[in-house]
This record gives structure tokens, sequence and C-alpha cells, in this order.
């Protein structure tokens, strides 16, 4: 049996933003040699997300906006969290909401991925208070696999 | 090590539906002569999900009534997604928050849910435009056993 | 190939509670001997949640209200669910939100977490309905490893 770890590291221009990481996560699936088995990428922060949907800058502006305005806004005062000193509590929430992570099937050595599927790292709270530029990180697992290599 | 992957299909009467696949996912991890692993139920599509909860209709009609009023409204005008030619944004951000994916340990070859756990595929956008049956997609991949077979 | 599964039993004394199971989960992760693999913790209810996040009490009040009056307040009258004699709809709806399970990657023998991240058993619907204390169950399976032991 085989197993792969690997760690992304991204840098965000914005504050909230999504990155599509679907490439990186397929680079990593064909180095681990893996061809029967799943994919783990998990996001390595309390405040964003890996999730998988639809490539398609409207549809991520409106994920941006639902989650500001539906699902939790970022309004510090809201929250016992910020009294902390931190003004990040909506982030936390948000993470909560989409998930942290997702599993996808490795089939004959390929995400097994439906034909709109891409997998995203969302940033909910990048870009830290003095506006520098924050790497974060997303683990990508390889772990089962079959067969002979 | 066994593996084994499956694709199931539905077809839905209704553009919104939730459908218990519990059996169906009991079958594959049947098929696969896993033993001891996981089986993960993954909707190929970006517009449904893939859950664990009750089977209670009166709750079922709770969760689409919930999703509408409180989650992310149909309202086509609400979404830039939309501005591409669809009309289903609420959707996707419907598919996000519940998730479109879920691991189901086996222990001693069968689903080890609780009591009341079931497995369901949500359909969030079926039936397409022009009302025309439309068959959608899910994956069970059973990929982790051990001991002897 | 390694497989293990332990089953956790919460008792909580409030109905809605958040515990950190973080310490339980490593444990039965060096119990396992895998050294690089998954851990699925994953709630056996359908009105519970299994999440990742931060250790910090400001952020649990915070995300107890926000499932009151942002995802889905608790009141009874408005569910169909409760038809059925039960009151706790709005606990299923918090459970398909935060979601019921997450995978820990295991490198090296130990949880692969994040500098912030621990694992949390949520409980939407503990202590029902006579206020008699009400023991919960949450598995944590370890199904995957490689290497010699």
């Amino acid at each position: 049996m085989k197993s792969h770890t690997h760690y992304l590291w991204f840098t965000t221009k914005q504050r909230q933003e999504i990155i599509d990481i679907t490439e990186q996560v397929a680079e990593q699936v064909r180095e681990s040699g893996v061809a029967e088995g799943l994919a783990l990428v998990s996001a390595m922060h309390i405040t964003a997300s890996v999730f998988v949907n639809d490539h398609e800058s409207g549809l991520w502006a409106d994920i941006l906006k639902w989650l500001e305005t539906t699902i939790a806004p970022w309004d510090a005062k809201r929250y016992r969290h910020n009294e902390t000193g931190e003004d990040n509590a909506a982030a936390h929430l948000r993470s909560l909401t989409i998930g942290h992570e997702v599993l996808v099937p490795i089939t004959a050595g390929k995400l097994d991925l439906g034909p709109w599927q891409r997998v995203f790292y969302g940033e909910w709270d990048g870009q830290r208070k003095k506006l520098r530029i924050h790497r974060r990180r997303c683990a990508v697992s390889s772990p089962t696999s079959h067969g002979p290599y």
C-alpha cells in the first residue's frame, strides 16, 4: 500500500479569496503513484475551507457575498470570539458552514470528479491585520492504493 | 487490500428531491467484500448533496423549505452566476452548505451507522430547464479493507 | 494494513454543548498503531456534529448563538418534523450545516492538524425531554496505514 502527504502553500491577495487548486491536487495524486484510493484535501486553518464546486467567477463572487450577507456577517462587534483581540469570528463560522476538507476518489490513477467538479481552497481570513501577504497551508494526503506499482 | 467503485444513477421527479440511498450503498459494500474500511459516497454534481440524517418525510420537507427560506433562496436575480444563462446559483450554495459527500465506516462487513442514520442523495437542481427527466450520478467507493478475502 | 474502530461516549450537561475530543481521538490513533493514514471521526447521531475548529470558549458561545439566531432557530412550531412528537428539527438542520464527521490525516503516527486545529463533538440535542443525562456516541475509525508495525 502507498501513502503520500504533501503540503500546499497559498499566498492570497485578498483577505477573502477562492483559489482553484485542482491541478495541484492532481499533480500530487500522480506523484503518489496511487491507482485506486482517496485523496484527502484538508485546510490546516480554522478560518479557511476546502470544497468542490464550479470554476465560474460569477459564482465565486456569489459565494463571497452570500457568506457576508446570509451566513456570517463580518461585523466584529457581533461575536464574543472577537473580545480575544481577533476580528475574525465570522471566518470561523464560514469555515464551519462550507467545511474544511474534501475527499476525492482516485480511479485509474486520476481524480474521479464529475464533469464540472473542481477543488477549491477558500481563504476567509488571509492577509491578516497589517495587510501583509499571508501564506496559508493545505494538505493533500493520498493514503490508500492497491495493485502493483 | 480491496478497492471497489460503483456509480449510482438517479432520476428525480422533482427539481429538488431527497432520496434514501442507504440500501444501494450497503449493496455496494457487500459487493466490495470489504470487511473493515470506509465507504465514500460522493455526488458527482455541483448542485447536489450527499448527507447522513433521518428517514422522516416531515424532516425532508423541512430541509427543502429551510434551504429556500434561510440558506439560499432560488430567486435567480440575486446571483451573478445566473448571468451565465443558468438559474441555479442557489443550488450551488445549498450543495456547499450541506456538503457533497459522506464517508461511512464499514465494520464487520456492514455500514457502521447509528440507529437512526441513513444515507441520502439530495438533488437541488434536477429535472433541468425543459422539465425533462435528468439522470444524475453518485459514486460509492470502498477503497480500504483488511484481512484475508 | 491495520484497521481500528473505537466508540466514544459522551454525557452532556447542557442540551447544546461543544466538547473538545482531540485527546481522545489522538489516544485512539496511538492505540491503532497506524503511522500513515486517516482517522475518521463520525457522530452516530442525526442531531450532533463533529467538526474541526478553535479551542476558544468565546467562539463556542458564538457558534451556539449563531446556530440559534442565523442557521436554525429552535422554535418547535416552525418545522413539520416536530409533528411526529419531536421538538428537535432545528438540531437536525444544525447537524446538516456543520456536518457530522471529519477525517483527520495521520502522519508519522500523529494527528496531522494545523497549529490551532482541534476536534470537537457538537451536541445539538442532548439531555432529552425529561432532562435526564443522555450519553451519546461517536466513532473513531483509523482504517488505513502502511509500513511494518
